[in-house]
């Protein structure tokens, strides 16, 4: 049941697809549920032998789910830095997962809709991620692998509290809903930092998108919300699709405004990220994702005839470092990763550009 | 015999041209000789038929020399400021000579080689300015009108001090003798500050292209002598040619080791100016300027396969404002210069690049 991770880092993530709703602007949803098997000593205090029955429980669980398998399991017992990285490029992973403490795993679906993170800060964390705007397939998703799991392990609920979980914050629910958004038209408008404050002031919180504390990176903002207690599922998940729907109109009218006031500086703005990726020798991870947001700005506005938005995500994906060093390319091993991500994006944009 | 300044702004400055030693770093030499008639004041105490008796004066006589002819003459009265910019900009004016007093011209020969402006700070500033390193030709040409013009005209000379001149930072010789370097690769090695340094110990001045006080523009640097007492012309002249192949040497090798040492990080700034010029849709003058820098070293280097040095060269003058707003392209009067520009460049990029 293990999986090749280069196989994997070669397609695109299922997440990436544009053909959903809102995927103009809302480049993913996504939902994680926490949960704790009651009878083990949560993460943090557990001994190697209770993580290892967590994992042991959870794959015979999941095994005889009919609806998420076929499953692959990834276990991260020496497994490559380079490997580990393709898995939190493509969200199935997180940081915390790497510690190196046994039985740490993750099963993941056939489609890489549906996933289940093993000893991870708790025992369990149910994820589902979709393309666009998709919160409620996502939550129905996570929530049928939850019941699943629930009726096989005994999951620690109280009455009062709801779900526990090994950090305060997720208690309750244990529900974290976020969305992934491609805002380079509120950047480039410079109305970006008023629309996100009045996020905020609805109680959701916005981050880049490689998490907590991180700089933005290619104007992708993740919007999630704060709290796990004292609202249903059903108000945390509609909270934030009402924001994220309201930030969608934002980013297309600040679009629409762009082309129609200043579309000599659009048209600048997308050109030179093109000129750049085509003929730079020399990219850093950063900098290719901020000229991707651009050129994904130009296929969105259909400012391109050859080039579409779901191969630039595929782009965006491949010049990550995980999934760079994935790839064979031919290079050797002692080639600088700035020169490869160059080398790959201009054979990749080479491609596409050149006339019939 | 007057020019038609936008005829002239359609084709390259002479000076610009490759055919010349040392030109992959000496873009042009140029001999600047001050010079006053002794029989009327000197301009700024010269009232305005003094200046036009000048005029007058300095007209026939160069009409009369044959080395010179045949001249055109361009009157400064009721000149278009965009005509100014042109003349300038082929270093043929400077910005004094548009005070807009009476008697203001300049005298050119067919291939603007040689010049002289009249009532500009002195009655007569002959010049000769060539491609590459070519100081002593540029000086031979401007002595010879100097020579023609003082028979005829009788200069001012005192046997102590030389040539008497309005700004005493110019008398004895009356000479200042220039070279327009261009020197990306010192740039890019960091060294560039410490080489000027040293040539600024040898008694030289080291200023941006566009003259006096200004910053430097697509690393292009003006060298030429300080003083104009003290030396003779020769010792002067050969002095800078002295200095200017020192740096000659240091540029050369500073481009072989960007070469050795860092090739992806000049293939990256030669490709990315490259990129950024054919695609952007909005460029300033200075933007332009540093990216045409970039890509004169590349066709310098041999990195591309259909452009030519000489090539980037026309492009070099065409974008500055004069020679853009000479040009008609078709998209009216009303449309930005940064746009005009980018359009411009982008145009010329394409016939180029077009394969075969």
């Amino acid at each position: 049941m293990r999986t090749d991770i280069r196989e994997m880092a070669a397609a695109n993530a299922p997440w990436l697809s544009v053909d959903a709703d809102d995927s103009d602007v809302v480049f993913s949803s996504r939902i994680r549920l926490a949960r704790n098997i009651a009878r083990w000593p949560f993460p943090p205090r557990a001994e190697p032998h209770d993580r290892e029955a967590v994992l042991e429980a959870t794959r015979e669980s999941l095994l005889a789910h009919a609806q998420f398998s076929p499953t692959s399991e990834i276990s991260f017992d020496g497994l490559e830095k380079g490997d580990r990285r393709v898995l939190i490029e493509r969200r199935l992973a997180t940081k915390e997962l790497f510690d190196g403490r046994p039985g740490c795993a993750i099963f993941v679906a056939e489609d890489e809709a549906a996933s289940v993170m093993v000893n991870e800060e708790d025992h369990l964390r149910i994820q589902s991620i979709l393309p666009g705007l998709q919160l409620d397939l996502a939550y129905d998703i996570a929530t049928a692998i939850d019941d699943h799991l629930s009726t096989d392990l005994g999951i620690a609920f109280h009455d009062d509290l709801g779900y526990l979980t090994s950090c305060p914050s997720n208690v309750g629910t244990g529900l974290r809903a976020s969305v992934m958004l491609h805002l380079p038209g509120l950047v480039l408008a410079e109305t970006i930092n008023e629309c996100l404050a009045a996020i905020q002031q609805l109680g959701l919180a916005v981050r880049g998108v490689a998490g907590e504390g991180s700089e933005t990176h290619g104007n992708l903002f993740q919007l999630s919300n704060q709290s796990t207690l004292g609202e249903t599922e059903a108000e945390i998940i509609s909270g934030l699709a009402r924001a994220t729907q309201h930030l969608v109109n934002c980013e297309r009218n600040a679009r629409k405004k762009l082309v129609e006031q200043v579309s000599d500086r659009l048209a600048d703005y997308v050109g030179r990220a093109f000129g750049c990726l085509q003929h730079a020798h020399w990219l850093t991870t950063d900098e290719a994702l901020m000229y991707l947001s651009a050129l994904r700005l130009g296929t969105d506005m259909k400012m391109f005839s050859q080039m579409e938005s779901e191969w630039v995500n595929g782009l965006w994906l491949a010049v990550q470092s995980g999934h760079l060093q994935a790839r064979d390319d031919g290079t050797g091993p002692r080639a600088k990763r700035p020169v490869r991500r160059a080398r790959l994006v201009r054979a990749r944009l080479a491609e596409v550009t050149r006339p019939d």
